[in-house]
Order: structure tokens, then sequence, then C-alpha cells
């Protein structure tokens, strides 16, 4: 099929992706009394009196705002506000079908940091939660911290966390595969964006040490004189053993590769200097960093894509449905690392030994059943971790 | 029924009235690639292309945020933006029901007139269109008055133009069933608010010469020293005799009283004071200026008050479902005063001659027909006056 023309097309005929309804009747002036004027004083005083109230006596404790401001739109790049709401659509329309969250799109007409961070801060008392996308980096980064900051509920830009998630879930079953463990092996991921420099932290705090993530410059090292903060940061916690060189010089002798980064800039050959059995996850989309037959051909054990019709789809949408779904029902004030470290551990024990394989490793991105495991494991998680406030 | 309890037992269990759902199928991995990526790029890039397509190819032709900082609602006055949720979540009900327009509730966390400037415009390429909800006056005025001045879509505060066109649609049928006209009548207001101040404006541009406005201080007259910038704007156009006094002192000899006041401000002898066969609608709700049965009794000929269990209810909901759905469907730039106008009008003629009666001047607000009727209008008015831009 032409996907481009008959989504086109698709788009005309759909007239949006989401709508907002009603969740209660309106048929009569008894209805209206109740939902509305007078009776809805009662509810309005109730939260004025307990601001947290307003999880149970409104929509809060399932709505998020999905935010964007145009910058960093999928494969697109800088398209802005009003252009970059057919995919903001899109999530919403994944948030719900696969999470039963409601998500409302919000695309900001405005670059400046400070401009995003207030918009959002004025409306965070309408929502459970935030979910960012597709704000280009590093002003991610500042925005994402600013906002959690300053914000009591949780903010999640789904750029960075989504991928790190998925991928965490996919070395986790990967490992599991081939008996290495996590503490033993070394990992190159490359791609310093929002992705990879995230992945690169979730993968250290669920137990990696030996980490290497480049740019187009090659390894990221300490005291590396042309880094961002954002790369600095890292450097902090990345490459123990300062290796220097290109993406090929530092892939040689490791067992995992993770690209975040442009299509085919690694080789059969690059793959063939990597450990025994190396597991390969070259997830620039559509077109990845190495095809998996060729990674294969190189001596991979196992591939995994950005793409749905290879083996392996690591994608977002196995994460942010679930995760938001449990920070909502445990009416959480932050998704933390914890949070995301068991929606990637349930993401992969959803699979079990039995059907465990090298071309099933992730399940469908399209199982419901995945969210539903993922909100259940990060509710505990934020349980544990003290962001849960119930309100009952 | 007491609503009060009732209201808030039934909050509790339906949390939140209001619910985003999504428009596509998302069963298969096509359908994903077709609402979401990779297809979705090409709407994208439609979009960019020509930003206007965004009414075509999202849903922005029909969704509009409702949008408050909770310091002026309903009866209950400052209770700030979470408390304010269940009022807006009820209007987005009736923008639903009643009109088939999708709105979302955003309550913004700030009472500075920039930040609601700022954090509206900033989102409106999201929207086919803003309602501003029990913001206080007369901080309502210049936020309102802003917004247009930025904003490409319609900016329409409910609490200045519901009122004024549905106290218009019944000041014409009210007039309808005297035989009076409105270049020879006149008018006072009681409420120099937000309410008071726009349906003053509106009946003037709707033909009527004579109308005085009354706030605390009695009758306001061109240069009285304790104006604020709306009340001196609005003496220019209104009390043309320059008259001054009490509200009991320019009632008399006065053919319609309208109440957006405060309870029990008039009297029998007031009602009485008036031209023959007097027009009293007295809106403060619930408690209303002066109670229908005792206006009667003054010699009032037709009445009308904000009430459900009283005779001509003079409600909003009549007009903003029909208004914003008429603007929607033309993807109008603003809402005009024609349009008001054209909206008003369609009101008051859905009441045919035959049922025309001093306890039917006004219809339903539950009736979604008058909604059909009034967007019809609202459209046509906005082809006449420049501001239609439909994008078929």
């Amino acid at each position: 099929m032409d996907y481009a023309s008959e989504s086109l097309r698709k788009h005309y005929e759909w007239q949006g992706k989401i709508e907002v309804v009603s969740r209660v009747p309106v048929q009569s002036r008894e209805d209206l009394s109740l939902a509305y004027t007078p009776g809805v004083a009662e509810p309005c005083l109730a939260i004025q009196k307990d601001l947290f109230k307003s999880y149970a006596l409104t929509r809060r404790s399932n709505i998020v705002a999905v935010v964007t401001d145009g910058t960093a739109v999928l494969g697109l790049g800088d398209i802005g506000p009003e252009a970059a709401m057919p995919v903001m659509e899109g999530k919403a329309v994944l948030f719900k079908e696969l999470g039963d969250v409601d998500a409302v799109p919000l695309c900001i007409r405005s670059r400046n940091i400070d401009d995003i961070v207030n918009t959002v801060r004025l409306l965070s008392g309408s929502f459970g939660g935030i979910n960012l996308e597709d704000i280009s980096a590093p002003r991610c980064f500042e925005i994402e911290r600013r906002l959690k900051d300053c914000c009591d509920i949780p903010i999640f830009h789904d750029d960075q966390h989504g991928p790190a998630v998925v991928v965490l879930a996919a070395v986790l079953n990967a490992l599991r595969i081939t008996g290495k463990k996590s503490g033993d092996i070394s990992v190159v991921i490359n791609g310093a964006g929002a992705a990879g420099i995230a992945t690169a932290r979730l993968l250290i705090d669920s137990g990696i040490k030996n980490l290497i993530l480049c740019d187009r410059q090659g390894a990221i090292f300490k005291d590396r004189d042309d880094l961002n903060t954002e790369k600095q940061q890292i450097s902090e916690i990345t490459n123990p053993e300062r290796r220097k060189g290109s993406l090929a010089d530092v892939m040689a002798g490791t067992d995992i590769f993770i690209g975040l980064s442009v299509p085919k800039c690694v080789t059969q050959k690059m793959v063939s200097s990597m450990n025994k059995e190396p597991i390969v996850f070259p997830l620039s989309n559509p077109v990845p960093e190495i095809m998996p037959d060729i990674a294969k051909a190189g001596g991979a054990a196992i591939t995994g894509t950005g793409r749905s019709d290879l083996p392996n789809q690591i994608n977002n949408a196995l994460a942010f449905p679930g995760i938001f779904r449990g920070a909502l029902n445990s009416c959480a004030s932050d998704i933390n690392e914890k949070m995301k470290i068991a929606a990637a551990k349930a993401i992969s024990g959803y699979i079990k030994d039995s059907e465990l394989s090298e071309d099933y490793i992730i399940p469908n991105p399209l199982n419901r059943a995945v969210a539903v495991s993922v909100a259940e494991a990060v509710e505990r998680a934020a349980e544990k971790s003290g962001v849960a406030r119930y309100f009952k």
C-alpha cells in the first residue's frame, strides 16, 4: 500500500482522529442541574477545600496533555506546531486505545523554552500528567527538567524515555536468551540525542556498568572539549575506560549495539568485530543503521529494529500507554527511574521463557495486555518509591 | 431533590464528565501505519505547506478550548482553577450535547492578565476557537480584547456575550408580543459587570437607542468621575440624556428592565413606575432581582429569569453551542457583532407567531434544534461579514 497518499486521503475523511465526548446524560433539566448549575457548585467547593479532590471529582485522574512545539517531529524535523498536530492526534489515539488514557494534544506556537515551560506549568492543574513530544534536543532536556521542578504531576518526554524503556526491555530479553549478565556486558549506543542519552542513563540505572555513547564525532568521553551540558553530564557516568575513537573503534569487542542515530552507519564488518553472539538493535527508522540480515551475516545473535515489517519491533507504544496508566492509577506526582525500570521489566517479563526466541524478544505493540501489565508494575513502583498519592 | 449532595455523589461516580476518544481504528499494524507512523507524515507535510489545512486534516474544525482562571465561577466567585474544573467540564458537556462541538477545559493557574493571554495565544494553533469562561471583570475585557487582537481564531467570553445574545433574543420576542419597536423604547440594565456591559453594547448594536446602564452607584453617565475604563467606554454610547440618580430614579418611565446584578434589588413599586406593559428580566440566579409574580403584580407584561423552574428561562446554553458550531462550520476567524445578532434573531425566530406567548418567549435550553438554527444563522452572518474561511 502507498501509505503516504492513503493516509492523506484518510485524514481528509476522518477530520480529526480524536473527539471529546460527554460521559453524563443531558436530556432533562434535572440532568443539567446535577452535571451543571446549580448542583455543580458542590464538587467545586469540595475541590476548593482540598485541591487533591480534583482527581476524584473531575477527569484529572485519567487525562494527560500531549505537548509539542513541533520542532522535532518524527523523521520530519522542525515542521511547526500546526503541522505536528496529526502526529499528536495519533499519539492521543494510541493513549486511548492502548492505555484507556484520555489525551489532549496541545501544540505550542513558540520555540522559546520559557514560553513552553510557562504554558505547561500554568495548565498543569488541569491534567494528571504531561507527555512531552517531539521537542528538539538539547532544548527538550531543559524543558523537562524545569517542568519536573515546578509541576506536581508527572512530566515525561516520550522521545527520551519511551525508547529507553523499550530498549531496556529488549536488552533484558536478549540477555535471557544469550545467558549474558547485565553487570558483565559492554554496550555501545550510537546517537546522543534525546533517545540516546535517556537510554544510556536508564541502562546504567538498571545495572549495566560499561556503556559508551557515541555522537557524530565518535565516542563521548569525560573532558572531550566539544560537549554540550547534557553530553558532559552523561560523560561522567559512561565510558569508564575513557575510550576514544570512532564508532567502529569502540564497537569492537562489545556485546550490544544500540543505534538511535542515522541510516546505514554500521557495516557487517563492524558487527563482526563485536564479542561473540552480539546483540544488535539498529533503531533508526524506517532505514536502520544496518539491515538485520546483514547484521546476522556479521554474526549478530539477536536483532531488533523500529520497523513493523521485521522481527522484534522496538516501539514506544509498548511503554507510554501503560506507564501513564500506572502513574494515573496511583495519582503519581512523578514518573521516576524506578517506575521506568519496572515498566521495562513488565514488558520483557510479558514473554514467557517458553515463548522467548531470537525473533520474539519483544511483544507486539498493539497487544493491549502489555499495557495492563506495565500499568500494574508502574503503579507498584510508584507506591514503593513514594510518589503514589491515592485519593480514595 | 437535594441537588448539592446528589451532584457531589454523582461527580464521585462519574470521575469526570468528559472523555477523549479515538475516531479511528487501531487493530492492525496497517491501521497504525495510516493513523500514525509512517503514513501520518503526509498530512503533516500538507499542513506545513498550507497551515490552513489544519482545519481539514486535524480536529481543529470541531474543537474549542474552554479557558478559565477560576476567578468568577458561577455564584461561587474566586475559587481557583482546580475548583473551577467541574463547571468547565459541565460546559464541555453542553458544547458536545447541544452543538456537537468538542471542548477541552483548560484551567489556568494564574490570575495575571499577561499569563492568561500568552497561554491562550500560544495554544491557539491547536483549536478552532476559544471560549473564555468565568474570568472576573474588568480583567475579562482586557483579556478578550488582547486575545482578539493577537489570535486568528474566534475568542468569545461567554459570560459577556452569552447573556447578551439570549437577552436580545428575549427582548426581540417580548417586543413581538407587546408590539413595541426597538427604536422607540427605553431600557435600563442593572449590573455593569461582564454580562451587563456586553448586553448593553449588543442591544445598542441591534438598534436600541435609549439605554441606561446602572452599577451600585446608580446610573452610569458620561464624565461620572468614578468609572473604570470599560464603564467610561460604555458611557459614551449609553444614557443619551445623561440622566443621573439611583436605579429606582432611572427605571421610572422605561419599557424594559434587565437585571444582571444582585438578588432582590428591585421592588414592585419600581416596576409600577415603568411605562405601560413593561418587560422585566431579573436574571440574577438563583435569587432574581425581583420575583416574577411580584413584577407581574407591579404591572409587568412579560417576565423572564435565569431559573429553570419559572417560565422564560434566559440561559446561555441557548447561544454558545450554536454560535461556536456556526463559527466552526465556516472556519471563522472571529465571532463578531453581526454573528451575535444573527444568533439572537435565530433564537427568537425559532418560536413561531402561533406559539409565542408571554410565558413562551424563549425556547427550552435543552432543545437541540435551536443550536442547529443558530449555527446556520451564524454561519451565514460569518460569510456576509467576511470572517468565514472555508477550507473546501
